[in-house]
């Protein structure tokens, strides 16, 4: 019997969206179901990644050119899917990363105002016809995002951006999610954590019972 | 009266082609010539481009994907270009430049085997419509080349490839030469250093005649 592909699950979200707790609480889910999980990154997610992640997020390059952005996300992301993502997925390992391509449209895209067909050639490029098969996106109000991001430790270059910035990613999320409903479930980040897993839970049992 | 665009000269060759000596001869034959030039080189030319540099050339990232090292040359390229040299030339400065895309097409594209059609399309996106204006290609055996290269310092991982590698890099190099006569001027780098000068004079003596 052909050995059959693993899935490929992403979580986004603005700053404060508790991406970190609830991808944990993503993957113990996924494991209890008794699927092999992967779980990464993007920027990241190899040594080089995390090179090219320090470029990105660090202070020191702070003049850096839009494009210039863009192609090193596209760089670390093409990095991560030839070394870890696509091998993964082939030998039937489910992979959960943390952010991925529809971070390039919210940020970047959004955010700072490159054209959407900008880097949807980058996005073809580099990743063929690979795509997501599911997607939380975890959605709240920039302000309680930024209140709970400012909580938790100095801001790097990203954080210390204008709301006004962040408006524009939240909106390029939920854009995302309205153009694509099938693959990108929204997940109401707001509200105490254990109502946000209740979501979760709702939304991945869901997955589970239909794809997986 | 309008600026004058300034011109977009590179220099390109394999290992130990003298390109440093010789680079520094066409910088003081321009500034003789009149010319303001602003001398900056490929893979690095700002702070962003030389970490990009210290990624590329270091020996940290050895398994590095083929695609992710040509995606990191483009950002470089990018941040090279919005930065430094399309406003130097947009303010009539001459841009002498070592290496540049060309460079692509024959390390990556040549040596390593990626499509030249995937260089193509990063060439256009980063770049459009801009090429050099003129390009020496200083041309030699591989053999005398590396054999120069290893008298300088420790090779870096580019040259501790196979000759084979360098071999594929001389012709890819040589077939742009064919295909572009106009732009690529080859310059025959094997003899003395004067003799070198002598050749690079008389193509930088007809360009400024005719073109500068």
């Amino acid at each position: 019997m052909k050995q059959q592909r693993g899935r490929f699950i992403t979580v986004e979200g603005g700053e404060g969206a508790g991406k970190s707790s609830n991808l944990a609480f993503i993957q113990s889910m996924l494991e209890a179901a008794g699927k092999p999980v992967l779980f990464t990154r993007e920027p990241g997610g190899t040594p080089l990644g995390e090179s090219i992640r320090e470029l990105l997020l660090g202070h020191q390059h702070t003049g850096m050119a839009e494009e210039t952005e863009l192609l090193l996300m596209f760089a670390a992301r093409a990095e991560h899917l030839q070394s870890k993502i696509v091998p993964a997925l082939e030998a039937g390992t489910w992979v959960l990363c943390d952010r991925f391509t529809d971070a390039s449209y919210a940020y970047q895209g959004a955010g700072r105002g490159i054209a959407r067909e900008r880097i949807a050639k980058l996005e073809d490029y580099v990743q063929g016809d690979l795509r997501p098969d599911l997607t939380l996106l975890l959605d709240l109000p920039v302000e309680t995002g930024l209140e709970r991001a400012g909580n938790r430790s100095a801001p790097d270059r990203f954080e210390k951006e204008a709301v006004g910035f962040f408006e524009r990613v939240r909106r390029g999320y939920l854009q995302i999610a309205a153009d694509e409903p099938e693959r990108v479930r929204i997940i109401d980040a707001s509200p105490a954590l254990e109502q946000v897993q209740q979501q979760i839970s709702t939304v991945l049992q869901d997955y589970l019972a239909t794809d997986g």
